[in-house]
C-alpha cells in the first residue's frame, strides 16, 4: 500500500513531487471521455520513469503471439492497446534550459484531479540549475461536451529574474508501447502539416490501418494581454511543432493555451479525416479554453446528478467512491455500441482487448442503475453482434450446432487472449453474458429485447453448456471437467461450483426465454427456431436432464459448497497466517505453488452465492462466507466488492466496510502494487455495488425493487440514486431513517426492510432505520 | 503416414524426387557425429520449401520469451537450437543456368543414406530449361574419425552437350532459424577470408557470443585427371566462395571435392579458433576425400559391432532398428560430459535445449548396454554438475533446504522452458534422474559413483519430494497436487500415479544410498552430511512417513491403478472408436478438449509399471495394460516403445510387434506427420528397448541379468549385443534356440527363462527356445 494522496471529498491531491510515485499518479490522475483518454503524463520534458499513455477508443494492434508453445485453437493475435501519438506535449525552456521535473528542484508541488469538474491541475515552483525560479501552472481536460477536443492551459511565471521563456507545443507520432516486444513501433505517419499557430498529424497503425489524426492550435498571453504570436514552425520526421519565445519579466505570467482535436477512422472515412480534424480543432480553438471548460463542467454536473454517491463523515470513503464513479464515467458513456469497458480504460496498456466478462458481471449493474437504459442495452447488443464470432470460436474448439463461446478478451468478437487455462477453460464468462440479459430485463421489463436479440445469444450459450458437460458413468451425474473459475488461482479443475451453477442457470433461463418469446411473438419465435435449426424435442430434454443431474461439489462435514473437486486435499492455512512479506502472493510465489495452495484470488463460490442469493438462506450464506473469506487473498480487483456485499448481507459490517475501503481505494492506495500499470476500471463498478447492493441492500427480483439499508458506523449519512423500470429514485440513509425521494414521472412501489413503500413523483418518504 | 522410402537392410533410399517429401527427407537423411550435424539439405541452390539446418554442438541462443503472460518463476530465456552458417553450399551452373531441383526436370533421382558407412549419396539426371541434360552425383559425410571435418564430392556429367559447368563452393554466414520471431538473425560475422582454393568464416552468436568457425578447401577433376584450379575468389557481406568453371565435353565427369573444417569456441579459445580451423581444414584436405571416408567407415564399423541389432526375415523391421541406432550414434558419442542427447539431435530446430528426462528414461538404457560405461557415467555426471542450478531452480519455486528440481529442458542446468504446466509441474523428471543412477549402478556395480556424485543428487531430489507433497487431513494420506505426468495430455492434475510412485521410490532409494555410502566410505558420508546440512533425525522420519502413507489412486471396481484422481469421470470412448480424420488429435483438437478426454499421449501408469515391473504380478500388469493401452494415442514418440516392452511381457506379441514397428519406423514412415521438423532422437533409444527388453526380455535386478527371449512370428532370427558388469554378450534368437556368445574377458552367469546359464570367454551356449 501507498498512502501519499490527500483525502478530499471531490479531489485527488498529491502534494510534493516524488518520482517514485509518479507512474502511479500518471494512472490515478488520468483523464478520459469515452472516446479518448490520457494518462497524467507531464506536458513538458520529463526524463524520469514514466508510462506514456494516450489512447483513442476502438484502436488496437493485433500483436503476433506466436512465441513459445502453441496450442490448437489459440487466437492469431493479442489485441494490444496502443499508446497513440502525443498531443499534450509542450516543451518549456527557461533561458534556454529545458524544464524537467526529474532533474530540477521543485517546491509546493501540487497535482489535483478535480473530479467534480473533470480537470487535472498541476502547480509548482521549479528551481533551474542556474538558480532561476519559475512558478508553473498547468491545467488540462479532455472534453465531455466536445468529445474530440482536449485543452491545456500552461503558465510560467519567472519568480527571481527577467528572462526568455519558450513554449514548444507539439504533436509527436514517434511513440512507443511499453509492452512492445523487440521495441517495435506501431504507427506510420501519413500526413503532417505545421503552420503559424497550428499543426496536424495524420497517423496510421501498422497491420490494421486504423487512422488517428491530431490537430493543435495555440494562443498565448502575458498577464491579461493576449499576444499576437507568430511562432516558429518546426517539423521533424514524425513531429510537428510551434515554438514561441518571449522575454518575460519577474512576476509576469506567460501562458499558452493549446487546444487539440483528435479524430479517428472509427468515426470518419480516411479521406475526410484530416479536414474533420482541422474543423474540430478550429471549433475548439474558437470556443477557447474557458468556454470549452465551462461546457465540459456542465456535462460532468449532469453525470454527477445521476451517478453520485454522497457519504457524510468519512472523507476517505467519499473520495474512494467518487474516484470510482468518475473513472467509470470517463471510460464508457454508452453512446457507441461498438465500444465497451476496457479493464484499464484509458489509463494503461495492460491486458489488451476492450471487453471481458467484467462488463456483464460488474459494469452492467452500475450502468443499469445510474444511466439511461440504452447504455446497458448497447452493452448487450455489442455481444449480440458478436454472436457469429462466438459460434466460430466454439467451432474452433470442436463444438457444433450453433454452440457459442464468447471470447475471454475481445475487440471485435474474436478471441484475443492465449493462455489455454483462460482462453479455453475460463468458460464461466458465457454465464455472465447470459445473466446480464436477465439482469437488464428484470430492471427494465424490456422483454422485447429477448425476442429481438437476447434469445439467440442464450441459445448459443446453452448449446455450448450442453456439449461442454460430460456424463460421468461413475457418478451417474453430469460433470464439468477442465475449467477455470473466476478464481484464476485454480486452473484446469473439475467441477467448479460456480461454473456448474451458472451452466445450469443458463439452461433453465433459456428454456424460460424460449417459452416467453413463443408466447409474446410466435412469428419471431419460429424465425429464431428456423434460423438456429433448433431441435426442440432433442435439445430441451438433454438440457432438462443436465439441469436435474448436475454434480455440485459439497462437503458434508463442513456443510459448505466446495469450490471444486478435491479442494479439501489442500493444506488449509488461512490467509491471516501467511507471511505478510510474501503478499500479494502473485508477486512472490511461483504459479504451481499458488495453484496447489487453497488461496483464492477472487470470489468464486461466493460469487455464485452472490448472483443467486435468493436461493440460499442466511445460514448457508454465512457458513460459506466464513469458510471462503479467510482463504481469499483478493488479488483480483474484482474480489472485495462481492465479499463486501455478502458481508453486509450476513451482518458482518466491519468486514463489509473493510472490503468496501479496499475496493474503493484499491488504486488510490495501491493495495496490490500495480497502480502504475493503470487503474482497475471494471472493478470500480464493484465498488458501486458494495455501497448500493451491500450497504443499501438493493435487490431486484420477481419484478420488484428491494432495499435493506444499513449504514457503516464510520458514516453519518450516505445517499445514492438508482433507476428501476425507468423510475429514478434517490435514497438517503442515516442512523435514524431511510428517505426515498422520487425523481420519477410515476408513482412507484418498492420494498424497504420487506415492507411496501409507495412514493409519488417529486415526493419523499421516510422509513425508520433498523 | 508416408511410405515413400524403399525398404533396405542397411540403407534409407528415396527414389524419384517429390518436393512434398523433401523436408521430411532432409530430416531422415541427416548426418552427424556428436560434435556437429547437418540436415540433408542440397548443396546446390534449391528454391523450394526446405528447412536449412546445420548444427554445432553446445551452441544455442537464449531467446527472449517475454511475450504473453508471465508467471513468477519462469526462466528468462528459451534455449534456441541455432541453424549455424552453411558449409555445404556448392552452387552449380550449367552454361550459365543455376541447377535447381525445384524448377528443373529430374530423372532417376535416388537419395541414399548408407547407414553402414555413414554417408549420404544423391544421384540423378537433370534436364535444364534449355534441354541440356546433366548427370549428378553428390556424396557427403560428417566424419566420425576426424570429427571436425565434413566432406563433399560433387560431380556433374553433361549428357547431351558440351558446355560450361561452374561450381561455386561457399561458406555462408547469412542464415536464419525457421522458428525465429520477427525474422531475427542470430549470427554476427567476425572474420572472413577467401583465397585461391580455400575460404574461412568466423562467426559469433548474438547475446552469448559463442563462436563457430568454418573452413573449406577445394579440389577438382575431370574424369580421372586432377585439375590445377585457380578459382575466382568471391566475397559478399557474410559469404565467401571459390568459383571454378570448365568447359566439359559430353560424357565427361566434372567433380569438385569440398573438404570443410568446423570448429567452435566450445573447444577452442576465441584467439586460436581461426588458426585451429585452418589446421583442421588443411588436415582433412591433405588426407583427401577418399582417405577421410575410409577412416570414417572404419569408425562406423566399430560402432556397429557393439550396437547393431540384426533381424532376419523382416526388412522393414531391420531397417527401422538400424535407422534408430544410426541416429543415436550420430547424436551422442559420450566423449564430452558437457553435451547431452537433444530430442531432435542435429536434425531440426524444434524444442530447443539439449537435455530432457528422455536422456535418463530412454537413452541411458541404450548406452549402458551398447557403449563403454563411461558414456553413461558422463551422462550422470552432467546432472551432478547441474545440481547447484537445480537447487536454485527449486528455490525460485519456493523450495528450501537444498531441495533440487532439475529443469525440464536445459543447456547448462538452467531451466529454459516456460509452459507452467510443464516447467513447474512435470516434476516426475526428477524421478527419472534418480532412477538412472540406480540403473547405472545395477548394470555396472559402480557403487563408488554413489559416494562420489550420486548421493548428493539423490538427496536434493528427495528433499524436493518431501516438500512437494501435501498431507491431506481429509484422506489422512500424503497427496501430490498440481502435477503433470509423462502423459502431457493431462495438466495440473492431482496424484498422478506415476509421479507418486517415482517420488516414493526416490525416498526409499535415497535412504538405502545413505546407508550404503555410510558403510562404504564414512568420511565421504560425513562430508556429504555436513555439506548438505542433512538433519537425519528430522528428514528421514518425514521421508519414511511419506513412503508409508502416500496416496495412490486405484479403482476397486476395475482393479487397476488410476492415472490420477478423477480419471473415471471422463468419457470413456476408446481410441479405436475415434474418427481417423481427427488423428493425431493434437493436430485437430483444441487443448481443452484433449485435456478433458481420456486419451493418453504416452505411457503414464504403464510407464510406472514398466519401471517397477518386479513389483507386479503378470495379472496386474495385464489388467492395467488392457485398461490403458486402448486409451493411448501414442502422440509422444516416447510412448510405443514402453507399450511394446509390456505387450511382450504379457504375451501380446502382435501388439508388441505393432508398437515396435511404430517406434522404429516413426520417422521413416512419418506416423505423426512431423518428420519434416526433425527426427525423434531420444525415442530411438526406446526402439532399442522394444527389441532388447521387449522381445529379448532383458532385465537386471538383484545383481543379475535376466533374458526371456521370444521372437515375433514375422522374424526368422534376430541378435543383439549387451554389456553387463563390463561383460559383452551377443544374443541370437530364432525359433529353435537362444544362443549366448560371450565376448567378455571372464566367465559370466545369467538367467535365461529363469534358468542359470554360464558362458565362458569366446564360447557360446544355446538354450532351446520356448
Amino acid at each position: 500500500m501507498k498512502e501519499y494522496l490527500k483525502h478530499d471529498e471531490w479531489c485527488i491531491i498529491e502534494e510534493g513531487f516524488n518520482p517514485d510515485n509518479h507512474q502511479s499518479s500518471e494512472s490515478i490522475f488520468s483523464l478520459g471521455n469515452g472516446k479518448m483518454g490520457q494518462r497524467a503524463n507531464f506536458e513538458e520534458t520529463y526524463s524520469g520513469p514514466s508510462l506514456q499513455g494516450s489512447y483513442v477508443a476502438g484502436i488496437y494492434y493485433p500483436d503476433k503471439t506466436r512465441v513459445g508453445w502453441w496450442k490448437n485453437g489459440y487466437p492469431e493475435y493479442f489485441a494490444k492497446v496502443l499508446n497513440s501519438p502525443n498531443w499534450i506535449g509542450i516543451d518549456v525552456q527557461v533561458d534556454g534550459h529545458y524544464l524537467d521535473l526529474y532533474t530540477c528542484k521543485t517546491e509546493n508541488f501540487k497535482r489535483t484531479l478535480n473530479m467534480k469538474e473533470g480537470y487535472l491541475l498541476r502547480e509548482f515552483t521549479a528551481t533551474m540549475d542556474d538558480g532561476k525560479k519559475v512558478e508553473i501552472s498547468a491545467k488540462r481536460f479532455v472534453s465531455m461536451a466536445d468529445t474530440e477536443n482536449g485543452a491545456i492551459r500552461y503558465s510560467v511565471t519567472p519568480l527571481n529574474f527577467d528572462g526568455k521563456i519558450a513554449f514548444t507545443a507539439y504533436l509527436d507520432g514517434d511513440v512507443e508501447n511499453e509492452d512492445s516486444n523487440y521495441d517495435e513501433k506501431f504507427w506510420n505517419i501519413i500526413e503532417m502539416e505545421a503552420h503559424n499557430g497550428e499543426a496536424y498529424l495524420v497517423t496510421e497503425t501498422k497491420k490494421l490501418g486504423f487512422r488517428a489524426a491530431f490537430g493543435m492550435k495555440i494562443a498565448a498571453s502575458i498577464g491579461d494581454s493576449k499576444l499576437n504570436i507568430s511562432p516558429e514552425v518546426l517539423k521533424k520526421e514524425s513531429w510537428v511543432a510551434n515554438r514561441i519565445e518571449r522575454t518575460v519579466k519577474e512576476g509576469e505570467c506567460f501562458t499558452i493555451d493549446k487546444i487539440a482535436g483528435v479524430c479517428s477512422s472509427h468515426n470518419y472515412s480516411k479521406d475526410e479525416l484530416l479536414s474533420a480534424t482541422k474543423k474540430v480543432t478550429a471549433a475548439g480553438f474558437n470556443k477557447g479554453f474557458d468556454a470549452l471548460l465551462l461546457e465540459h463542467i456542465k456535462m460532468w454536473a449532469d453525470k454527477w446528478v445521476l451517478s453520485d454517491i454522497r457519504i457524510k463523515g468519512d472523507v476517505a470513503a467519499q473520495q474512494g467512491i467518487r474516484f470510482n464513479i468518475f473513472h467509470l464515467n470517463q471510460t464508457y458513456t454508452g453512446e457507441d455500441e461498438r465500444l465497451n469497458v476496457g479493464p484499464k480504460g484509458f489509463t494503461g496498456e495492460k491486458y489488451g482487448g476492450s471487453t471481458y466478462w467484467d462488463t456483464e458481471a460488474y459494469c452492467v449493474p452500475f450502468y443499469i442503475a445510474t444511466a439511461p437504459s440504452e447504455v446497458t442495452r448497447n452493452l448487450l447488443v455489442y455481444r449480440y453482434k458478436h454472436l457469429e464470432n462466438a459460434i466460430k470460436n466454439a467451432e474452433k474448439l470442436g463444438f457444433k450446432n450453433g454452440a457459442a463461446l464468447y471470447p475471454m478478451v475481445t475487440m471485435n468478437g474474436e478471441e484475443c487472449h492465449n493462455e489455454w487455462e483462460i482462453t479455453f477453460e475460463e468458460i464461466h464468462r458465457n454465464g455472465a453474458i447470459a445473466f446480464a440479459i436477465h439482469n437488464y430485463i428484470r430492471h427494465t421489463n424490456d422483454e422485447a429485447y429477448l425476442a429481438e436479440y437476447g434469445l439467440e445469444v442464450l441459445m448459443g450459450i446453452s448449446r455450448f453448456w450442453s456439449q461442454r458437460v460430460t456424463f460421468s458413468e461413475e457418478r451417474q451425474k453430469y460433470v464439468m471437467l477442465g475449467v477455470t473459475g473466476p478464481n484464476e488461482y485454480e486452473n484446469n479443475i473439475n467441477n467448479n461450483w460456480y461454473t456448474n451453477k451458472m451452466a445450469v442457470w443458463c439452461l433453465k433461463y433459456t428454456i424460460e426465454a424460449l417459452a416467453k418469446v413463443k408466447a409474446m411473438n410466435e412469428t419471431r419465435y419460429n424465425e429464431i427456431i428456423a434460423k438456429t435449426s433448433f431441435n426442440y424435442h432433442e435439445e430441451i430434454p438433454r438440457w432438462e436432464d443436465i439441469i436435474g443431474n448436475m454434480h455440485f461439489p459439497f462437503n458434508e462435514k463442513l456443510n459448505v459448497f466446495m469450490q471444486q473437486d478435491g479442494f479439501m486435499d489442500k493444506e488449509q492455512i488461512l490467509v491471516k497466517d501467511l507471511n505478510p512479506a510474501e503478499r500479494p502472493i502473485n508477486q512472490y510465489w511461483s504459479w504451481d505453488r499458488i495453484l496447489r495452495s487453497c488461496y483464492i484470488k477472487q470470489a468464486d463460490t461466493l460469487q455464485g452465492i452472490y448472483v443467486f442469493e435468493e436461493e440460499y438462506d442466511l445460514e448457508t450464506i454465512k457458513r460459506n462466507f466464513e469458510f471462503y473469506e479467510p482463504r481469499t487473498v483478493h488479488e483480483s480487483s474484482l474480489s472485495p466488492c462481492v465479499h463486501s456485499v455478502l458481508a453486509a448481507k450476513i451482518g458482518d459490517y466491519d468486514k463489509a466496510y473493510e472490503m468496501y475501503l479496499r475496493t474503493s481505494r484499491l488504486d488510490i492506495d495501491d493495495y496490490n502494487h500495480e497502480a502504475h500499470e493503470g487503474l482497475h476500471i471494471t472493478s470500480m463498478a464493484g465498488t458501486w455495488m458494495a455501497i448500493v447492493e451491500g450497504f443499501g441492500g438493493k435487490r431486484v427480483h420477481d419484478g420488484q425493487l428491494f432495499l435493506n439499508p444499513i449504514i457503516p458506523q464510520q458514516w453519518q449519512e450516505y445517499s445514492f440514486r438508482i433507476s428501476f423500470m425507468g423510475n429514478d429514485l434517490e435514497v438517503v440513509v442515516n442512523n435514524k431513517e431511510i428517505s426515498i425521494i422520487s425523481h420519477a414521472q410515476n408513482d412507484i412501489t418498492l420494498n424497504v426492510f420487506e415492507q411496501e413503500v409507495k412514493v409519488s413523483p417529486g415526493q419523499s418518504t421516510s422509513i425508520d432505520a433498523k
